[in-house]
Formats: C-alpha cells, structure tokens, sequence
C-alpha cells in the first residue's frame, strides 16, 4: 500500500509554479494574482482563505484578500465583483462560501466573469468542462487529477465508482474521471443516497472517490483488494483532546481499509493540500491566458 | 414486452403544446416562435428541419426557417445569429448542425443567447444542467426523460447503463438520470469504447441507454431480463429495397433483445419523435420565461 501524499504533490506543484513565475518575472511579464473574497467570520472560511494566500506568497503570486463584513448587502458585493472582474491586473477571483443568507451564491457565482474563474464554478466554466473545452476545473476534483497524474496511475478501462454527487466534488470528478484523456478513459459509476447496493458496486471498483461526507464511511469490506481509493471527506469532529477543540475524519476507514489499498489518500494531508495546489494552477493559467489574448 | 411508442407520445406532447398555445392566443399572450437556421442541403439535415418546422405548425407555433448557402462566412453567420437574438419576436434558435468545415461550431453555439437555447448546447446551458438550475435541457436526453415519464418508469434506486459519452446525449443523460428528482436518483454508469467489460455491466441494468451510433450493437446475452432498453441509434444503412435507398438501424438488436425487456424503444418511432418533442416543449418554456421577465 502506498499513500497518495497530498502535501508532497502539493509542494511539488507549487514548486513548480514557482520556478515558472520567477522566470515570468525575470521576462518582465505579468505575476499571477489571485483575489479572495472573505465575508463574516466563519472559522473554517478563515482558515482555507489564509492558507490560498499563503501559498500564493509562497509562490510568488500576487494576492489580494477583501474582507467584507457579515452584513454586507448583495448589491454592495455584486460591485465589489464587478470592481474585480474589470481590473485588469486580477487574474483570478475566489469568493469563499458558504455566503450569508441573505445574498445567493447563484448570483455570485455567475457574476464573476468565467475568464477569471479559477474556483471553476460558473456554469459555463462546468459545462465547457463537461464539453471538453479549454476551461478552469474546479479545484477539488482538478487536484485529485493532479494527484493521480503524480503517481502515474492507470485509469483508462479501470472502473471508478463516485460516491456522492455533489456539484464541487462528485459530479465533476466523475465527468473529468469518464472523459477521453488521461487521468480518464475510466468507466464511471456516480453513487448516492439512493444507491441500494452499494458495497456490492464500490467491490467493483479499482478507484473509489468517497465524497458524500460521511466520516468512516467507507468499511473495508466495501473494497476489493488493489484498488486506489481517494478521500475526499473533511469532517470536523468535536475532539477535546486537540487544542483546536476538534479532529478532523475523512470519509474513509483508513485504518480498515488502508491495508486492502494499492494507493490511498490520508486525510488530513491528501485531497486538502490538493485543492489549493489546483487552484494555484488555475490562477496561474487565467494568468497565462493573458499572454496569449 | 412494452413498446415505448415515442410516436405516440410525441403526438401528445404536441397536442398539450397545441392546447396551451391556443389558450395563449386566446389571451393575447405571445405565440411560440422558433427560428431554424439551416446551412447547405446535406440531406438528413434537411429532413431533420423539414420535421420541426412541421412539428411547430402542427401545434400552432410561428417558425422562421433560413436557408443559408454552404459557402456563407462564419462572420456573415454570426451576424444572422445576433439578429435573432436581439429580435424579441424570436423565442428559440437553431442552428441545424453539422456546419461546413470553415465555420467553427463552438463558436456558433456560443453566440445564440442561452435565453434562447432551445437546443441546450450552448456552455452555459449544459453547465445549468449540471448544477440543477433552471435551463434548457439537450432535446434528445429531454425526449427520453419525456419518454420515462409518461410511462411511469420507476427510476429511483435502479441501476442505469449509459453506452455512450457524446456531449449530446451520453453524457447529458447520464447527468439528468442521477439527479435528485424525478425522472432520475438513479445510480448511473457511463461505458464507452474503453470500457472492458462492457457485456457485464450491462447485465447488472435495470435501464440500459444505447448511444454508441453501432448498429444492433447491444444483443440479447448483454441484457437482464426485464430491463428498460432505450435506442437513440440512428444509423442510416444503405438498402436497395427502399425507395430512400437506405433504411434506418439502431444500436440495439431489435428483434433479439425486445423479448426480454419490461421496455424498450423501437428504431424509427422511439427517441427520434421525442427529440423533436422536447424541443417544442424548450421552444414553449422559453416564450413562457418572457411572460415572467
């Protein structure tokens, strides 16, 4: 069993970019810059929002964090979208959800212009992705791509099962995962809440993706001997020993189903790390696509 | 064995399209219009817009059928294309593909409005769909749902087959069957030509989708008994029998496979008409959302 380690990849692609930004610098051409909108004060959104501008400057992009507070009316962010979608030198735009109540993430999500979607939401970022037109992926399913790609894993002809169809996990990662290229060429089942059987589907995988937020839930006798499984649960757990005040499961049995693996991601420290490395690469794109326009 | 007789159920799609649109007329409300635009004379397309312009008088819609010579500029197109979009009048657009090889077909679907999208091609259509917003549905996928529906098809909890990952029909069915709602909750499997073992994923169907454009490629020892098999081949074989010279072959053997389903399509008569039908129903739906506006 080998484990698919995020933080490496992670770092690897984010060393990567680095070397490709310096380089961009020394020919005196555009730094990537990405812009991040956080609204309240929400622990979780506090800690993903830090570590995108962490590892920007990391890299050498250029970020912008916008703090907008709680009560922040729909109209007033609407402008403050629209400031950002006409300033040139933003090349990608994040607003971290979830959004208050009072303000729709629908109308958000597709106000930001699609040249500078680098979350990969809008809907015509998702259905060129479905096309297989050039476009940004939405970075949790992109950085298990990338992941694969890493530890040159086979997919073409091997059966992926999908457990969960959420729009940012599930759904595409079974679209991109069925698409004639590689990491793809699989057969794609998507499971769900209504799945009657599905320990006897997931025993067919050779991939599993778990990405129905369940902690645990995927047991050992719910995978057949081989397989890759990737998780992509992150639960917060009430956990008073941690000075945090909680833990943090992945949808997986690591424990139980670990030994059964040819590869595995942990969690923390797999899928996670990912996802920022492909919204890194996204912003670097929407950056190079400047070049090129 | 059930035949699902898409004549049939064309036939009354169109009648309640009829009844509306008269309702419509009687109230002063606007009129359904679609406008098809039709390149060259290749000969099934020119059959394919004869019978929607057919189908929108039979129900009372207005219909603008523009014919456009093979050599016509991809610029001088895109400028009809922006006429019909700025005309009020004009509810629904189609651009009846393929296109002559000079003109790209991307950049074509991208220019109609998605307000006027009854085609449900266009990137930001597609991408709706997959986020189960409000859109317009691609009308052979739509047909089938229409289909299911009115024979009371359960879907939920079965296992559909989807052979098959074209952008228009593949992999928009598969999307629309595992969505949480009605026709759909079903756990989907997307096959294609990489997939191989293909004969045993079908036997585990309760609902196969033939969408591969093989002829009477899915055969008796491919399908559990009591199966729902739905045929959106139509491969036009040359026949000297015929008057038209050829006859029409779906990807499912007919006569071998039909006795041991619950279900199935005959090929003509089965998706064909729906497709046809669901593109009314679009054309309808988008002069209805003018109403709201």
């Amino acid at each position: 069993m080998e484990i698919l380690d995020g933080k490496l990849v992670a770092q690897a692609v984010k060393e990567k970019l680095k070397k490709e930004t310096e380089q961009r610098a020394k020919n005196g051409k555009k730094i990537p810059h990405l812009a991040a909108v956080l609204i309240g004060n929400n622990g979780a959104s506090e800690t993903y929002v830090a570590s995108k501008v962490k590892s920007c400057s990391e890299i050498g992009f250029k970020s912008t964090l916008i703090r907008l507070s709680e009560d922040i009316s729909e109209s007033q962010l609407l402008n403050k979208l629209n400031e950002l979608n006409e300033d040139f030198d933003v090349d990608g735009i994040l607003v971290q959800l979830p959004l208050p109540k009072h303000i729709s993430e629908e109308k958000i999500i597709e106000t930001i212009f699609p040249s500078k979607d680098v979350d990969g939401f809008h809907p015509e970022s998702v259905g060129r992705m479905v096309q297989g037109l050039p476009t940004f992926y939405p970075a949790t399913p992109y950085g298990i791509l990338l992941l694969l790609e890493h530890y040159k894993i086979e997919t073409k002809g091997k059966h992926a099962v999908v457990i969960g169809r959420s729009n940012i996990v599930g759904r595409p990662i079974s679209i991109m995962l069925s698409k004639n290229e590689y990491p793809g060429n699989c057969t794609v089942t998507v499971c769900h809440s209504h799945t009657p059987n599905l320990k006897e589907i997931c025993l067919q995988a050779d991939i599993i993706i778990a990405a129905l937020g369940k902690p645990e839930f995927l047991k050992a006798d719910m995978v057949k001997p081989g397989s890759v499984v990737v998780d992509v649960g992150i639960t917060r757990i009430e956990d008073s020993t941690k000075k945090s005040g909680f833990t943090i499961k992945g949808d997986v049995d690591f424990q139980a189903v670990s030994p059964k693996c040819s590869y595995i991601t942990p969690v923390p420290g797999g899928v996670g790390p990912m996802t920022i490395a492909a919204l890194m690469m996204n912003t670097f794109k929407a950056c190079l696509a400047k070049d090129l326009a």
